[in-house]
């Protein structure tokens, strides 16, 4: 059953189902839909009214305790210290534009570019990853003199003007203009696996042929490296690996939108791109890059940026600003002195094994698929293997009734999705199967 | 003689220039070129390197004490400490989304929409004034189903995509879509004030006709209501009025860009609209709002918002969350409670009037416009009216040298930019007067 309306979002809390919200939540709502504009949704069919957190914990107005397995833009824990001192302490020194000499922002453009290959020597700030995705366009349209831009099918990139055109996620409103054509992503679950990187470059191929004929050059592809709004498809390794090679043959550019997968998501590696083998010509950096502060960037090569240089001019007032910059700094410290790319690893391992066990008897969860802290389960009807979003939506809000915060994405909005902070440990996994096993034993009964 | 290069910046440094730069900055500037991509520049031709700051100083690296006569964004000054106690506690307590409910940003929005005519009674949140400027255009876009937009020659309104074909002041790349139209802004040194405000408006309803023409639907007008890239075009009060009113003759929308203007820039209001008894449909806010932290918003009335919401899905990561609210609030409390708008209009009326003094037997100085706490003092060849955008920079750098920092704007950077924080006092405006008046008589020589 498809979301019934455009604009539906996988587990947003719809204000014309009955539910008990309690006082000071609706009190709170009446306030919020009085003075914010109608399109601010909120998750869980109980809205969670939250004052503080700390770590992988988040609390509620009456003290009861959450455990996040879904935010990863708190990449070091929420309320992280290290960041609070950080940014406490730059913001008593100073908090200028980069139209001034700072010694910050080059001393983090230094360590943040030694994290990626040697042709992606160059770093732009901007606030957010919408920003950096319509900077990356640009930059890629300029260089190439083309305007042909292709993104997948479900894919997620952004709310400006021109990321919106790449975000069909977000629901048919408004149509792509013809310089953008969507393909489907790679299917894990129903694609041979054997043939699955291959045919994923042939539909690229036929949606070049597609711009040919209507008389647009074809500009690049942009992919989030682990296609989480796809439903999160990770595997193979080296699944992008013949789509990469195509765009280059075509003169295209490639961008990784490394927002979801990027600064270790994956575990295994700083960048989803890696997992691939392949090398970018931009990469969009976002959500975690400062534990919550408004920093996001554009990765590149000099040729790229100086030809961009030269044919326009660009300056975003907050961006690279001394005191998201040491945020970022301070993310930065945390991930590397407690190694919490390994953490990730080692932890996400554990649980995917855990979910495989409880899940091993529920034909309706068609698929586990993870990489590092970044896991979906495909939830079907048993019988047709069509996705089921009612079922998915049952085991959000039950989880959240048992104070355990995850979500749902994909195609239908039927893949469950844990994406935890990456300080989540071992102490905190059996919480989180405990809860997903009585959730799907309750919103996805095992047919008997 | 206007700039050289499309893509020519007014006071920025160049580097093909022989300047003495200092071993510290030259060995930052290395680097920064070398990681930091291309369109990065810098002000001034001898860049400062800035360590620190505090209310409406700034040191260099050095140690050397500079007067910020500038920057709008510190709007309570530099480090301010109200602002940085209020990022810590919110940083040690929780920064989440918008998706979960949380107190602060329902209680700031109400504080800042009782700033606002009752009409604009709702406010989404960005982080940036260009994610505002792109946001606000598409709900106009929407609303009125038409596609046209006008805004002024010289305009600047961002770096997205769709902001960066409303900002011209970014030089002719790339040339805006047909749905784009420039008009000349009005002009107080050039234009008859008896009729300049009709005159504007005559060019508005022909820009409008050009439309119908191209058989492009009107969607609105734009504008920084003080026109500042266009040299800050102030006065008469209620210049924008005829325009404003032909927007809505013709079913148009009228989006008030803030970002310069709002916050008491003005001195006598909160907002640069208000000096022209018009009430925009919707109203971009950004720079000053959370003293450096990025925030910015679109505020308008729910009808528009209710039909972007069912058309389309808005989510911002990092917009509204409660960092950058705790800082927008402890920004609009130092405003209040140190009656900020008011020193801006009696510190703004006092430096005018030393300005007027100073350059009253200097040609040159074609005219002195300011509003509030933005001064702009326009600079010509004496004998043709010709912007002298040489002469401008000849100050700019000047004042730089004697470590008082300005800029220029308008049509050909030949407009002198004063826009200080607004914890500028008395004690200051000897200093700058000094310098100004030092810079005046070196860089723009009067005839004799």
């Amino acid at each position: 059953m498809p979301p019934t309306r455009s604009t539906d979002m996988a587990n947003s809390f719809d204000p014309a189902q009955p539910t008990r919200l309690g006082v000071s939540v609706s009190q709170l709502l009446l306030r919020r839909n009085r003075h914010l504009g109608a399109p601010y949704r909120l998750f869980y069919q109980r809205p969670v009214h939250l004052t503080h957190g700390s770590g992988v914990l988040l609390f509620d107005d009456e003290g009861n305790e959450y455990l996040d397995a879904y935010n990863n833009v708190p990449v070091v824990g929420h309320s992280n210290p290290r960041v609070q001192q950080a940014v406490h302490d730059q913001l008593g020194r100073l908090n200028t534009h980069t139209r001034y000499l700072t010694d910050g922002v080059v001393d983090y453009a230094e360590e943040l570019l030694d994290l990626f290959p040697p042709s992606l020597s160059q770093v732009m700030f901007t606030c957010t990853g919408s920003e950096a995705v319509d900077l990356a366009i640009r930059v890629a349209r300029l260089y190439t003199g083309a305007q042909g831009v292709i993104a997948t099918r479900h894919a997620y990139h952004g709310t400006t003007q021109a990321a919106v055109e790449l975000s069909p996620a977000l629901g048919p409103n408004p149509a792509p203009s013809p310089a953008v054509i969507l393909i489907d992503a790679p299917d894990m679950l129903r694609d041979d696996p054997n043939t699955t990187a291959r045919d994923f470059a042939d539909r690229l191929e036929a949606a070049i042929a597609e711009f040919q004929r209507r008389g647009i050059k074809f500009a690049g592809l942009i992919l989030d490296s682990v296609l989480s709004s796809d439903g999160l498809q990770v595997d193979p390794m080296g699944l992008l690996g013949p789509a990469v090679d195509a765009v280059h043959h075509h003169g295209g550019l490639f961008i990784a939108d490394e927002v979801q997968a990027g600064f270790g998501r994956t575990g295994s590696h700083w960048w989803g791109f890696a997992r691939h083998q392949v090398v970018p010509d931009l990469v969009v950096l976002g959500k975690p890059m400062g534990n919550g502060l408004p920093i996001a960037a554009v990765v590149g090569g000099p040729e790229l940026f100086d030809r961009f240089s030269r044919e326009t001019r660009y300056f975003n007032t907050f961006g690279g600003t001394p005191v998201t910059v040491a945020a970022a700094a301070a993310v930065l410290a945390e991930l590397k002195e407690r190694d919490l790319l390994a953490n990730g690893e080692r932890v996400g391992q554990l649980l995917r094994n855990e979910i495989e066990t409880v899940t091993s008897d529920n034909p309706a969860v068609a698929q586990v698929r993870a990489t590092g802290l970044f896991l979906a389960l495909e939830l079907v009807d048993v019988s047709s293997l069509v996705p089921d979003p009612v079922a998915a939506a049952r085991v959000v809000n039950h989880m959240r009734d048992n104070r355990i915060l995850i979500s749902a994405s994909g195609s239908q909005g039927h893949v469950l999705k844990i994406r935890p902070p990456l300080v989540f440990d071992e102490s905190h996994v059996s919480r989180l199967i405990e809860g997903l096993a009585a959730a799907l034993a309750e919103g996805v009964p095992t047919p008997t």
